[in-house]
């Protein structure tokens, strides 16, 4: 089976079979096929599609293209949520403790955030001490004695995806439901989890612009996930403007903290409850929505989520205090507030303004290679449809930087619109799929 | 101007500017795109396809991806032949000679054979001394000399194309007409040409399989060679059985001597003479078709044209005895004729078993870095509609090696059917384009 004679079979519009797609995605595990032949079968895949089984038939090749991790160990229905990523996205530092709390086990292994913002191992790595550079014995371990832990993808699960996804990354090839779903599933179906909620976003912020087109991708993440022998639900949230009021690593460590105080901003706890309590009705702790939700309040109000967070952090080499004392997470040299113009309401927070001025900060990645600065971002940031009144704070801006400040300012100052009217946001929560 | 916004502007259907396209051949030229992003953008070519005006911009950045050969030192109209290629298909030997003779320059830049057989390079190469790997200054002072130089591509020719052609070969993006066009034009346009014939096979024996095809593909490469500034026509032409009697390098240069000796085979004149006229035509030599065979067949008589082809060969170093006695040419050492299996008519002759037959034997290459044996092949081929007693010979095989002969016999026995009713080929000669 030669590689073009396979790409020629997608580009004359024809379903792969089972070895066709086993042979591609080992040619991109080995090296059998070369960069072009991968990247021309990735633009033919674009362009031509693939049918359910062959998503299927993909994701399950390149989940088996590494390790496939075994919590079998592990007693419960273990439970893992993925969100497709937008602005001020901290929704997994609370989650995780929140539903672990609830008594089901949540197995998480996360990306790196490539983009506006950090992705949840910044966030996590802000915190000082805090290891997400865990073996996968380590994690099985973990896992087992505390029900959760949350670390960053290893090398030896899916190598396909990394090679793929960065080859989609600079062939143009990244927005292509099939090569999404393998992406995503094979990483997730690798962890060793019976059951995955997926938070499908929409919006400007996000990178599904409608919810029909968040939709048709949450429909086939359900599909191939089922397929993969899972339970797996998608609800799709807006993100139009920032999620929470903090966008920035240590900020966002802050803010899922105070969450898990029940002190956190109304939206970030709406979006964390709603995905919660998929996960409790996959898991098996709940029977409906309205009992999951209340044994969800409940282990915040009783304090044991946040306890849950306290043994994650501590099993991680984290600096438990940070969790009753968040001044300890780095803080930023200079602190601002961005004055409001004048008075009026919040008519609009637009939230990929504001993810490229914490980019500009340093919060985020531009290239792979770059660090992030823990400390910068924004903080104590308007939420659209608020009243506020000239010269009042409309965030407040964290830099390590003068330049960056100056520019961040302008670009916050552009991304944010006080206006005679409020702004109506979307609502938060869309359809649930599955 | 990244790559992947250009490759994602064809993969979304549009039609690139002259700079997008640009920045891809320069990408191609100097490296600056890597090859997973070229041959992403191939494909997306391939799925998408491109403008009458794209191919046209495309061709002429490939063209000027390297040296554009001036020959504004050599009066007259200067005209050359490109066939998409054909088993036996021998023509650009005696034609050049032909045509020079009757006082039009003919300055023809030819590629190797990848495939079946050997090409028009290969076939020369096989006289004894014979350099086609001659600098494009040579070239020019010979085209000046005696109006005619019969050369391999130079390395400063179109290297965009070298690139561009050897991924297509490997990501199944060979048969897409904008980027045939690309390929075949921007190196004839860099020869310094001022008209171009075209000779577009159909049949099983070549790349077009229908006249539709044929035609489709004739009629973008006689838009885009006139958008190039060119006076250029097409011939379609049959490519069911081999044209001509010998298949292989030394056989097919003995052929074509007896060619223009007026010794030839009927079908090898016949196309060589449609092509000839249409030279004459473009390189205003005659005013009508009569006239051009007229002219071209007075060429024949008269021993000028055979004149002509001792002063190409003895320019570019061969020993010129070879053209009064083809004997001298590289002899196999095995030469056996292939017995009819009984009395009857040549019901079929197909030309690609016919061919993969003389690949056997060593006459083309199945990887570019074989070498070609200059002697091997087969000669004195039945034609279709022939009549044969059992025992005559359906054609002489010439091998150097035991194993590949019997190969080759057997092949060759498939490929050549003997049946009770004559075979009809196509009408050799079809539709004029341009």
């Amino acid at each position: 089976m030669f590689p073009q004679h396979i790409i020629a079979r997608k580009r004359d519009g024809h379903a792969l079979t089972r070895e066709e797609i086993a042979a591609f995605v080992r040619g991109a595990t080995d090296g059998s096929w070369a960069d072009y032949q991968l990247s021309a079968l990735l633009m033919a895949v674009y362009l031509r599609g693939m049918t359910a089984e062959e998503t299927a038939l993909y994701t399950d090749a390149m989940m088996r293209s590494g390790t496939v991790a075994d919590l079998g160990h592990v007693p419960g229905i273990k439970v893992d949520k993925h969100s497709t990523g937008g602005v001020g996205d901290k929704v997994s530092i609370p989650l995780a403790p929140l539903v672990v709390a609830c008594g089901v086990p949540v197995p998480m292994i996360s990306g790196r955030g490539l983009g506006h913002s950090g992705g949840t191992l910044d966030k996590l790595e802000s915190i000082p001490g805090f290891r997400t550079d865990l073996s996968l014995d380590t994690y099985r371990r973990q896992v087992a004695a505390i029900g959760c832990a949350l670390i960053g993808q290893t090398k030896d699960l899916a190598p396909s995806d990394r090679k793929l996804y960065a080859l989609r990354d600079v062939t143009a090839t990244v927005e292509c439901i099939p090569l999404i779903c393998g992406s995503i599933l094979s990483k997730k179906l690798a962890e060793g989890i019976d059951a995955l909620v997926l938070d499908v976003k929409f919006g400007r912020g996000a990178f599904m612009k409608t919810p029909a087109d968040a939709r048709q991708l949450a429909t086939a993440l359900v599909n191939v996930g089922r397929a993969g022998g899972k339970r797996v639900r998608a609800l799709l949230t807006a993100m139009h403007e920032p999620l929470g009021r903090t966008v920035g690593n240590a900020l966002e460590v802050a803010e899922s903290i105070a969450c898990l105080r029940g002190t956190g901003p109304a939206d970030l706890w709406q979006v964390t409850q709603a995905l919660g309590a998929q996960m409790l009705l996959l898991g098996g702790a709940a029977a409906d929505v309205t009992e999951a939700e209340a044994k969800l309040q409940a282990a915040v109000s009783s304090g044991r989520a946040l306890a849950k967070l306290r043994e994650i952090v501590a099993a991680q080499g984290g600096d438990v205090r940070v969790v009753d004392e968040p001044e300890r997470l780095p803080q930023a040299r200079i602190q601002v507030p961005l004055p409001a113009p004048a008075d009026g309401w919040i008519a609009d927070v637009d939230a990929m303004g504001v993810a490229l001025a914490a980019l500009r900060l340093g919060a985020g990645r531009a290239r792979a290679e770059d660090k992030v600065d823990p400390a910068v971002g924004v903080s104590g940031l308007v939420k659209m449809g608020e009243k506020i009144t000239a010269g009042a704070p409309l965030c407040v801006i964290h830099a390590n930087d003068e330049a960056a400040l100056a520019e961040a300012k302008a670009m916050l100052g552009r991304a944010i619109t006080v206006g005679d009217v409020p702004g109506v946001p979307p609502a938060l929560i869309g359809e649930l799929i599955g």
